[in-house]
């Protein structure tokens, strides 16, 4: 339950930064904002959020992290549920807080009608939607592969027999990856690459004015960003663990010191 | 004292830098800056004035963090006072030295003529004013919500059961929550978050040379960037301590060693 | 076999970053990017390929860094062609996920008629090519300049006896190295830097549809971001041997403590 | 001769990285740069340089901030001049440097004719010139208060009771000290706030085919960088100083353990 506070907590705070910057950007009509500033705010969004709720969840922040952990790191599945409905809640409640905040500008934007696509649709600030020329198979795609990226860098990062940073740093190499993402992967459909950051605010427009388009735009893409991004963490996990983790030296060999046997114990769970 | 002269140092620098880069882009027309680079440089602002003080006053350099510090954490309600009147100070005196500064490019902007707001103002570059579209009200919420995101992020950084950052790279986390809230929360009324940050430089433009539109305009909008921030502060305080810090496992199982002797012992400050 | 692997997905990942935001700039028509993003980007690239390596096999990841290792590091000259088959490996591969990832937006952007330059061409997203002033001499020079940088500063920021950074951030700063280099010696040809980085990804155009063009471009071009890198690789490390290193005080007299003898055992390498 | 050799060396890259995006910049119409690219690149610059020096030489690069720290922390007067000299020839060979490595850019933009200043000029590719507002008296002001804000946080980041980073981290902070400088105080006159900086390329590009007119611009503007940051350095250095080291505990009271013993010393030195 405490984890799933921190969890409902840490999405909610990366959903209010994130999606904060595109309202910005959106709303101001680019004169606040830009799709660099967008993608800076989103990595550090990955780093306020994970800091706020690593020491006591983790900080998956992402069911799809959530999911790659306990296939591939022994995170318990009886835990993943909790923590996928605390992400999903925690987004809800970012977007509206976004929403509350900018209630007005919105008006000022739209004149009061909520528009899910178009010059003056809005929906997008909260959800992604997929460029015009792609293909649900495209997009399934691009969301496999992004998500695959951030689960390897994750994995990379906290995989203690490579070299990764400090492990009280970690999350900024988590906010940097998803930077670059955006900064690389993000043109053909707004790299969600998790399911809580963009189920959980569509679910908000649903409810708050948009309507039912937000689910049956780009031939009902809504599914693609809950379900691709699963496929992908598992993907970027195992291509990780296939290149780097499987070639690490066998464990047995090094059990001596407390440290190494923490590591094994790690390895073990 | 001591304590006092350094708030009054670090904010002083936090405004120098801070409002040098709205500076630079206003008076240069944009040529010399960008809105991006006024939120990079907001952030760098306080990492580096942070870094000036921390030492000697914790480097609250806002008088909404010192009240959420008083009120949460045990800062004493004595020093409350001399914090915040060297906050004031130290905002003015920073205004100040941007003023001298960029004097001659202020002439050069605006022919001499201080004007508040419209195409020719300046007052915008010391203190903050709000979007055309804004009431009162929901100024006063993005003030309180933009706070609250500060201080939520100031407790989680400095909390020693979450997992922060180390202490002394502490500063450039609060600085990077800066860059984020100006980034995703500074479109409708330019993120003050910090009554000295804005009633110091906007005091200053009241006496050299803008006079007292700087009170009156946008329906007395002055007090709002006051006001809002300090119930702000204890809002996002409130929701760090109930969603993470009151969920920590109890102390009183934890006393054994050192560290978590110490750790206790500021929790019953 | 294990290194080699690892240095194929660390370039894999590099290529697959660098090269993302690169075709995310051009393909959007620089409405998802810019020249800021790419540099920042492949910056971000290099610090998570090298975090997701190092451990493993040292994160070289660019043929010209093995070979100046080899040459005054006393990197095993028995691992270097082990060490490069596996960056241009995965290069080509980073090449390719890419390509998979943007296909659909390769055919909206050039009508699936693939082109090496000109207004629709789309091979500079893979590799580099000269701007048109550019001599191949000229040209020769500029890769062996940014090269010099890149090696010179990670010849410092590995040197002990220096004031590096800690061990577990050096992968942050070569990556901002590379950032720093892009954003100062791009302009003449696209900051190669890495016969790796440029010849993988060719070789894929050549094959992936872009045909022979990608080789014959520019007066043949395409050897130059192979062989001159090489030779800059061993004037940035010699420059700084020859001015920082070579000048540390005498390892003789500093043998005492088990820190020293370990500098000196790798000093004597 | 080792120091100076250093210094050398770190204020050669200071100008190739700093100069280079500079050029990167002008030459290139702005396509491949950006004022907000320059304030970066010229942060990185500070980075990457003092890492490559800082643990020969201490990294000044800066003839003022050797200044400052003869007068203020007790660097022997009898290296102030070698050490000087070895920045001034750092300097120019960086100017060189990126001279050659954009020769044919050069040609490129303005048609072989070197200028100072104007559409085509490319003086201030490698010195600072002052805004056509700005009087000499401004320009000196302005160069005080830049270099007095860089020295005020040298002597910040490096003031062990207070509360800064790790010193192996202090380069970077450095570094976005001159990057938020900038953002903020660049727009009067390109913040030299470093004689060597601006001295070196300037005698660089008097002798290199843009003549005598460097020295000349701007009503003899040469000597303003030079001598103001000089000012600024002392004054920034003793405003730190006054305000926050002064007011430190009595050292007296604190010796006990071998960190405040070492503390002391360095105080007295």
């Amino acid at each position: 339950m405490r984890e799933a506070l921190a969890e409902f907590f840490g999405t909610a705070l990366l959903i209010v930064f994130g999606v904060g910057v595109v309202a910005q950007t959106v709303l101001s009509g680019g004169s606040q904002g830009s799709p660099l500033a967008i993608n800076l705010c989103w990595g550090l969004a990955v780093i306020l959020a994970v800091y706020a709720s690593a020491g006591v969840s983790g900080a998956h922040l992402n069911p799809a992290v959530t999911l790659a952990l306990a296939l591939r790191r022994g995170f318990p599945w009886a835990r993943v549920g909790p923590y996928v409905v605390a992400q999903m809640l925690g987004a809800f409640v970012g977007a509206a807080v976004v929403y509350v905040t900018y209630r007005e500008a919105f008006g000022a934007f739209d004149g009061g009608v909520r528009q899910v696509l178009g010059a003056k649709g809005t929906a997008g600030i909260f959800a992604t939607y997929p460029a015009a020329y792609l293909s649900t198979l495209g997009g399934f795609v691009d969301q496999v592969v992004g998500t695959a990226l951030l689960v390897a860098m994750v994995f990379a990062i906290s995989d203690e027999r490579n070299a990764p940073p400090a492990a009280s740093l970690a999350p900024v190499f988590v906010g940097l990856t998803v930077m670059a993402i955006g900064m690389g992967f993000g043109a053909n459909a707004g790299y969600a690459i998790n399911p809580a950051r963009d189920f959980g605010p569509r679910l908000f427009t649903a409810v708050a004015g948009w309507g039912g388009g937000v689910f049956t735009a780009a031939n009902g893409w809504w599914w693609v960003p809950i379900i691709a991004p699963c496929v992908g963490a598992v993907v970027g996990g195992t291509a990780y663990d296939l290149c780097i983790r499987a070639h690490h030296p066998a464990i047995t060999n090094r059990i001596g010191d407390p440290l190494q046997r923490a590591e094994a114990k790690d390895q073990l769970r």
